[in-house]
């Protein structure tokens, strides 16, 4: 049987991939989300900004830089920054027109407390089952993609 | 420099391949949404959902059926599932303790109209880039991994 295939469709093997991987990050993220509610009582999101800010030189960045890092809009950052200062995890800090997100003692020991479970849990999943090559292809597989991403859309 | 690693700690290229995952996936997500809604006035979501059914017999699926395949927990599809009732864009139908979820004839066009600009809007951020072994690659990991939570999550 002759395929005809039009400029937008995707091959078989393009759309069998696509396909699995849909269903594998979506899997991926509901599994994280739970291990980390259970065991820390944090959504990876908040998991996701401690982490970043934890790493950042005096625990603290710019509202802007961390909205880049996370590919995140501004509104959605905001209201996930206004929630975790409630919870007392960052707090706020303002420079003239510069807004800034710093981690809190407690939220760098939120942030400490949870991660070993957490990177057990990703160990587990992903990378005890994965060979060293496919480790470096993930990698390889990411950036490439991230890197059209980001140049899609100018800062 | 000889480094200790605990057993939960991820050596530096593993932790190097899941941030940019991480970042890749969270990235095309946002990518894909605002498309769709752009284009289309769907969220990604409700296209999942339109285009697993239109690929089902009689476009039907049980709802226990379609939350195994978007892995998704029942709460979740049902609330899913009540906004595109509303829209119109699918129907439920109850046989004794059987739920099924139909599309619409509106839902059918809902997701033929979106199909060539999302499935056009995957291939540049996604196919575009990769070489055929990379294709290959990703179907691969993502079997592997997702092989693995399924087997972590009892039916």
């Amino acid at each position: 049987v002759a395929t005809v295939t039009s400029a937008t469709e995707l091959t078989g093997p393009e759309s069998a991939a696509w396909r699995l991987f849909m269903q594998m990050q979506e899997s991926l993220r509901g599994s994280i989300e739970q291990q980390l509610q259970t065991d820390s009582n944090l959504s990876s999101t908040d998991y996701t900004v401690l982490a970043a800010l934890s790493e950042a030189p005096e625990g603290r960045m710019r509202a802007l830089h961390l909205s880049q890092v996370l590919q995140w809009e501004k509104s959605r950052l905001h209201h996930q920054l206004t929630r975790m200062c409630r919870r007392g995890l960052i707090e706020r800090q303002n420079e003239g027109r510069t807004s800034y997100a710093v981690i809190t003692e407690a939220g760098r020991a939120a942030q400490e407390a949870a991660r070993p479970a957490h990177t057990e849990h990703v160990r587990q999943l992903v990378f005890d089952r994965l060979t060293d090559q496919q480790v470096q292809q993930l990698a390889d597989i990411s950036r490439t993609v991230l890197n059209g991403l980001r140049s899609d859309v100018p800062d």
